[in-house]
């Protein structure tokens, strides 16, 4: 698939001249980058800061792959040459542990993620073998790497695995890569160990690295969110290579699970700040979202997996979710900013963020530069870059389109569309076949009985799912997909106690939100309530509902023995932003799910 | 005021008989105490452990001060002997810094807690001296650490203060009981220079230790809710000696913010887990609520020294509030393990806490016998010990009692009562005084506009606030003050978002919960909903309400185009507990807020 233009072709621009560049700056100025050729003494950064710079790495080896760049490959050939020059004769490879002065490899399973950022180095390597350099530097380095970890962690090796897991996915996708059995031999021991009390119990209990239970006896995706998709990813490569439908059945009821209960109306997962976890089923509290961009990143991973598995639309609709209001909304519109977190609901205008010094925290008013932890960049980059690899897949029948992206697919057929501002996706056939192949379409759930599919002429309703047109197509033959984009209330589970009460709006795959710069004179999104009895419009192009502004009786404790008098304000129509464009004017406030009046 | 059975009478005997004994063994067990007689490199425990033994020592001292105790006094002279015996010679006292091997003293004021420390060895001073030893070895102790730390933290010396206050007030208190205008001077300089950005930025930021902003510029409490309260104590304590209207304003006007936007139905603070912390005004999310059983001590702390500044019955109202429902929470009814958080929505059965080592962390299933952080049982004893300072109060013009206990006043009158099991309280005045006296009376806010006092025979109703009765009172006089007891709903400001669409019920100052045990056959309480067209009653002794057990249609996302379905099944009559007694029947499920219906 060959991305061009509209909303998916936007994004791996600004990757490419905005956000690539500027994660070069930071991995420069921060010096997570000079580690790597520096004393010990000097090492700058948190424990796990080599692993931006092979996200980095990843990211540019999908972009070369995508479209040559001068400017690009110096880049990278310098930063993999840095990175090879760093790495010890028998594989050995990290800036923060083994080097003198510095605590022993290994001595730190736990939390000093020397096997996470081997896994983002072998991502990279593997990377760099897929877009059409299987003999790369990199890829060598990636495979030394990788057998060093087989040498010292195999069956006889030291019997336990990181506390961040990563590397199980990884060493699966560099077997299929290279062939080499090792690796997902490797990945089977990591992914089989964990769960047993292998790692120490610790303040967030041992389901915050998932250790509390084996992965094919869990229910539900649980504890740190990137660490609980990362693994499940793993485990899914795993089943899929060996043929294990086990394990790959349990992943599958845990993500279904958790998608039922646990995912963020955006797709973020995670509702904890505390240690970046999910919460228990249907605890989803918009103001405490830690939906983390990571965690979007991982959850992508995930459903890409069970789609290719299963086949099921469901996966497609989360991917489809999570790319529009976790991923995208992360890069600011300049590319030089992002969310780590991405909460839904922002009660307070903070302060704007130190544009000269990484962000303390993970949460920031508005998106910041860059953080002390910035997994977030480097993961938006990678993903962008590779983004393509999420639309279509192929068999022996033909081919399914999973996303509506502009380009051209396998060389066979063009989609034209604005989607997702517009509903229309016209796919036109480039090359002509003898045989009849099947072309298939997702509808996605959220259509409901909307969606109509005109070939050849003829028009006629499509259910949620995918909908399949088999024939000798010609070329210049035409499919067009429409897709209702009236926008539209969305209602909570009842369950999620969080949300009581609200409504969200949404059109097509994207969700909106009421930001305070477009109630002027209203103090805080707070005093705003929908008039849920007025669905929303379109009007002069912008999402808008009708609401009130409301004002609650004071009180000194804030709980009374009758109901409490609320007076409102008829605020006429009020406009909402696309969730994944908001806080790019200033400091705000925000809600995604606004209490209905 | 002495304590004569009743609700509180009960809980000094248990802290007594139990709790003090509980402390003793677990001090001993983990080693905290044998810190200050073991040679540094065999020190256990957190950096704050010394602390838990002086919060013991306080606890004992209020102890033997109500009632004496050869056994209770012989462990308070062993730790006395050994906490003086590793006080070095200028002053200084701490097991975790200063030592050969450890790191030199104050050399880590934000997380080192030394002068935190010290802050409770000084208050444990204060109670001594209290309670009629003014000439104690501790009290002599705490005055040697007290100049160690004018000497050092003057105005010509280490220009900062401690990550976590509490010496502040303490110091103002040993001033109180020793006259020394040095401890004062001290307190002054900790408290004017918190909030100039004098300790570093942090990942939680400055606010969590309250050095955002000074404390008479604040507007609501923040940050870390222990922090926050010890500290707005210390400044209070320091308004009144120096006659700092100023600052007694500032920190009223903070208070009244802070109870009406962001204190829980129990009184208890502080919503966050990460940083143990107050989250913005109205977020009060029941199942996150964090509500330290510290922060409840602290807040009866602040509450009570504007109680005696103002005179507003609102902080009596909240010292009631707090005490019942967070404080009374705490510990189980053996005395024998404690609730560090006090969540107000369990979701899931957890497993049981080990009963043979320390919690890691501070939440639990039910409440656990001890924790690597244990700031809250001791703080429990030394509140329990000395819970009859709360009662009353003396003034020029006479006697105020803001609280309802049994037992005898200034041996003065007595208060007879099953208060608040039942609304009568009898005042029998016992002691003759030839000139006339004002007796007043508290009628909580929460008694609306059912209380009635009857005086030489005569019964009339009495609004919320003070009810005073002047008169020449003859021994054998009864005043009769009558609460009115029937169980009601209480709706949250619907500026509660985590609420919304729920009510609590009360009785008297006693929140209610509804409890996995009390709804046989239903799985959940989250499956519960109450019926809000009728009120809740007592039946046979117990408050139930009347609700109905639902179920909600499954969907592939928590959320839908259109609203949920939801079956319902009558359930009858529901009894809730009183929540400060709950959890004591094995783990359950639990809710103080429940959908209605």
């Amino acid at each position: 698939m060959r991305i061009d233009g509209g909303f998916w072709g936007e994004l791996q621009e600004r990757n490419r001249h905005a956000i690539l560049p500027h994660i070069t700056h930071w991995l420069d100025r921060t010096g997570w980058l000079r580690n790597f050729s520096t004393s010990p003494g000097r090492r700058r950064g948190r424990e796990f800061s080599d692993s931006e710079i092979y996200k980095f790495l990843e990211a540019l080896a999908w972009e070369l792959g995508r479209s040559p760049s001068a400017e690009l490959q110096a880049v990278f050939d310098e930063t993999v040459a840095l990175v090879a020059d760093a790495q010890l004769p028998d594989g050995y490879l990290n800036t923060r542990f083994g080097r003198p002065g510095q605590e022993p490899r290994w001595s730190d399973l736990e939390w000093g993620h020397e096997l996470y950022c081997l896994g983002h180095l072998i991502q990279a390597g593997v990377a760099r073998a897929r877009t059409g350099h299987p003999d790369d530097l990199l890829v060598q380095v990636a495979c030394r790497a990788a057998n060093l970890v087989c040498d010292t962690f195999g069956e006889d090796g030291i019997p336990s695995m990181d506390g961040h897991p990563v590397i199980e996915p990884a060493l699966v996708e560099l077997y299929r890569v290279t062939g080499d059995r090792r690796y997902l031999e490797q990945a089977r021991l990591f992914v089989e160990r964990r769960g047993h009390g292998t790692l120490p119990d610790i303040e967030f209990g041992r389901a915050y690295y998932q250790d509390d239970m084996p992965v094919r006896d869990a229910t539900v995706f649980r504890g740190h969110a990137v660490r609980a998709v990362y693994l499940a990813a793993g485990a899914l490569d795993l089943a899929d290579e060996t043929g294990d439908d086990e394990l790959l059945d349990a992943v599958m009821r845990q993500w279904r699970r958790t998608v039922a209960r646990r995912v963020y109306v955006t797709g973020g997962i995670g509702s904890r700040h505390q240690d970046e976890a999910f919460g228990e089923d249907f605890v989803l509290p918009p103001d405490r979202a830690y939906s983390e961009t990571c965690a979007g990143v991982g959850s992508v991973m995930v459903a890409w997996r069970l789609l290719l598995a299963s086949g099921d639309p469901a996966c497609a609709d989360l991917i489809e979710r999570t790319l529009y209001n976790v991923i995208a909304t992360s890069p600011a519109a300049d590319g030089k900013a992002f969310f780590y977190a991405n909460t839904l609901h922002r009660r307070e205008i903070g302060e704007m963020p130190d544009p000269d010094r990484p962000n303390p925290r993970p949460t920031a008013t508005v998106r910041a530069p860059w953080f002390e932890v910035s997994c977030c960049p480097t993961n938006v980059a990678r993903t962008m870059a590779s983004l393509s690899g999420y639309v279509a897949t192929e068999d022996a029948d033909g081919i399914q389109l999973h996303q509506y992206v502009s380009g051209t697919v396998a060389d066979r057929f063009t989609v034209i569309t604005r989607y997702p501002a517009e509903g229309e996706i016209a796919i036109r056939i480039d090359r002509e076949i003898d045989d009849p192949w099947s072309l298939s379409l997702r509808v996605p759930e959220w259509a409901g009985s909307g969606a109509t599919l005109t070939v050849g002429g003829h028009t006629w309703e499509v259910e949620p799912g995918y909908v399949t047109e088999r024939r000798r197509w010609r070329a210049g033959d035409e499919v067009v997909l429409c897709l209702p984009m009236e926008p539209r209330f969305t209602y909570p589970d009842p369950r999620v106690d969080a949300v009581r009460g609200c409504v969200a709006v949404e059109r097509g795959p994207l969700v909106y939100a009421l930001e305070s710069v477009d109630v002027p004179g209203v103090g805080s999104v707070d005093e705003v309530r929908v008039d849920a009895g007025h669905p929303p419009v379109m009007v002069d192009g912008r999402v808008v509902v009708r609401g009130r502004r409301v004002s609650v009786e004071e009180s000194a404790v804030p709980y009374s023995a009758r109901p409490y008098r609320v007076v409102g304000e008829d605020l006429g129509e009020i406009p909402l932003v696309a969730y994944h464009s908001w806080a790019n004017r200033g400091p705000s406030t925000m809600r995604v799910w606004v209490a209905a009046c």
